[in-house]
């Protein structure tokens, strides 16, 4: 790490809550001037001699002139969240006043915060490993019960400590296998070589968990890709609004606190569900014969889960079993939904239970049997299945350097096996110690970090 | 004022930063269990013992289940916002958490705010008065430099000051009138009716000049309402994005503050432009003669400010006068803005500034002279000459309590001038009185409260 002393000492300064309009605003800054700065334009207790962690109102002033009256939160290093001297300035949420704050501490000698560059300067000082700085963007942007807790999870440690655990394991033979280096001409062997094999193929047992753990990652962080498929006016949209509204009906009760919706993105049972749009989805011009056209089934066979839905009023069981028989060839789980039940004949009903007993007969017009249907697919995707330990990896970064963790020790095991010499055994060690450490930033590049942290919103 | 005392005790609690992604966000309570609400959910210190103006850290959790990291500030009643215990959460942003938060925090007891709630709450504890309280909603929404000048004034009380001010030399002169009334048989003189008519006719002379600043005020606050007006081609749009676009340039380079662009409003100099749409100022479709047509003359009669902008090299000095000599019997200010200079023929540029020298000569789409032009406008709007004094009026409640409280006093004038008896002319300076006190909120009905408060965001 090269980070040169100016750029870690100065003060940076960056609003710290959303843009828009709302009752306060906070502008955060961080750096051994941090204090003094604001003290200089800040009207009411000397700030230089207030102890950490406490909060004075004053006023902002320009000269003379008044900005506004403000709580300024004091946190002296160390006990900051950058483990550096951390103001939060609260003022009237009008982006008017933080302009003028801002600009007014940018005089003052302040500098606009880059990116991500108080989560930055945090892990920098100590205050947490990389997969933890990581965890702090995916929490601000988790959006379902099952995303927040495995950020939640990482953030407080529990992904590192396991990569941490598997390290100190592998350090301690890299270590032995070092000193033998040392002594090559007295032929000594430290280190048990069928101690390391057992290690090394512990390790890798553990990893692979670790990686098969993505897949769920995945789910959980980007939601369950899925297509609802019919053909024109089986009532695709009208299903998609029907479970998007009674969720945003769910969320909207309390007040001040609705959620931004993502076109196409339900959220049943704590999963979020991401609509692909195949043509025809919203525009009802596709039709289940679509299947047979390459584009759209690649598109449908990269979805975790198929709604096929069909309007009782207008399709025959030759269609149904024609639809059904591509659907089963295409080999992606999916649930036969049968709409419109409220215009249905009662015989074409019972014919169809009979043959097909799994199908979930709804009206998404008239919101009938949506929370069966709702069941039916979490069910569906039971996401325990995909369980296979305590911690997912949800970051493709993770899971790159853990697949290259795996290839770096399965080259150890072979080395084992070919009984090469500690030089070279010693290299793969090292390699896998290399991307372990990458996970938790005990290994860093400044470009790995510049990458890392100019994807955090400014402010954090 | 009749809010019950369970209404007033309760613990209210909602978001306070807007909504969206940002870094941190902060959830707000207020009410006499606000500490012991949080302190059920809070991991961390015993917040029910925190010293006032105090933060820390700590987890949020509903059970076992940890929603966030958070840092807990707290303010103990008196020394708070609503002058109640008061905390705030300030925890990651997500939308996600903060709806988990509120909740979990509904389930303990709180409920949520309702619009502007936390300010009423203030108000009625006397932290300020209303015209104060009505300064915050306006000091949220300011977006220019007058605006917000004028919300911060009125916010630390110059204008209340004021309004006190004169009410409090009238209530003498009325308590002496009251006095005489129980003294009716007795044919005393307590006010002397002479020095009664000479403040009143100061008082009067007070108040036109508070309503005369409100057409400033409501510049200030709203805009300046201009029209370009010119023909198809003569570059309106160009001209209106060449001005958006270079305040664009000069906010946004501040990382992370850019202002919310209101699409036809532009801030020259610390005060807001607001361009009228007529019909053609975007489509093209409008011609000067269109001036003619009444709809279009009627919205134009309403701008403060017209830029008639012509095409140098598409335009003859006909067409010009004729244009000119409209505008002039329209009787709305407006500057001559002759546009494309680059492509003029220079013997025309010379004969027209003979004829009109007063005229701009622009190049819109090489943003030649922009900066003159907008120094003309600025002088030609200047706000000065509508100064009247040092308080200016920008609410139209206040300036609706004004036009009334003067109508009372010229009734007194009139009572004064008839020798009415004195019940009549306590009368009359009661109602003067009583629209005063509205103003300032000494004089208050429940309507009149929650019609302002409702206007207010939900968190404020």
């Amino acid at each position: 790490m090269s980070f040169s002393l100016h750029e870690r000492e100065d003060t940076i300064v960056a609003l710290a809550t959303p843009q828009g309009v709302g009752a306060i605003a906070v502008i955060r800054l961080s750096g051994k001037d941090a204090i003094r700065l604001v003290n200089q334009v800040f009207k009411g207790k000397n700030l230089e001699t207030a102890a950490s962690h406490t909060i004075h109102f004053g006023t902002i002033r320009d000269g003379e002139k008044i900005i506004d009256e403000v709580l300024v939160s004091i946190f002296v290093a160390p006990k900051s969240f950058t483990k550096e001297n951390v103001v939060e300035i609260s003022t009237h949420g009008s982006s008017y006043i933080v302009n003028q704050v801002i600009k007014l501490l940018i005089r003052q000698g302040a500098r606009p915060a880059k990116p991500g560059e108080f989560t930055q300067r945090a892990f920098l000082h100590g205050q947490f490993d990389l997969a933890q700085a990581e965890a702090v963007a995916d929490l601000i942007h988790s959006d379902s019960e099952s995303s927040h807790q495995a950020a939640i999870s990482q953030m407080r440690g529990g992904f590192s400590n396991e990569i941490q655990h598997l390290r100190s394991e592998l350090i301690h033979f890299a270590s032995m296998i070092e000193l033998e280096l040392d002594f090559t001409e007295e032929d000594v062997e430290f280190a048990s070589r069928q101690d390391l094999r057992v290690l090394v193929e512990k390790l890798l047992r553990e990893i692979e968990l670790l990686i098969a753990s993505f897949d769920l990652g995945n789910v959980i962080k980007n939601g369950v890709p899925t297509v609802i498929a019919g053909k024109p006016n089986a009532g695709k949209s009208t299903l998609l609004n029907a479970l998007l509204n009674e969720e945003k009906a769910i969320v909207s009760d309390i007040a001040g606190t609705t959620r931004d919706f993502i076109e196409d993105e339900i959220n049943l049972g704590g999963v979020i569900f991401r609509f692909i749009d195949t043509a025809g989805l919203r525009e009802t011009t596709d039709t289940i014969e679509a299947i047979g056209v390459s584009r759209t089934q690649e598109k449908m066979k990269t979805a975790s889960l198929i709604l096929y839905l069909f309007d009782l009023s207008d399709t025959d069981m030759v269609e149904i079993n024609r639809d059904i028989n591509k659907l089963e060839n295409l080999g992606v789980p999916f649930l036969k939904v049968a709409n419109k039940i409220d215009k249905a004949n009662p015989l074409f009903i019972n014919k169809l239970r009979e043959k097909h007993p799994d199908t979930i007969f709804i009206s998404a017009g008239q919101k009938e049997n949506l929370d069966l249907l709702k069941n039916r697919i979490l069910e569906l995707v039971n996401l325990d299945k995909f369980r296979t330990g305590n911690t997912i990896v949800t970051n493709i970064r993770h899971y790159d350097s853990l697949v290259k963790t795996r290839q770096s020790l399965l080259d150890v095991l072979a080395g084992l096996d070919h009984e090469v010499t500690n030089d070279f055994l010693a290299m793969d060690i090292r390699r896998s110690l290399h991307y372990l450490g990458e996970i938790t930033g005990e290994i860093t590049t400044d470009d790995l970090l510049a990458n890392i942290f100019s994807k955090f919103c400014i402010g954090k």
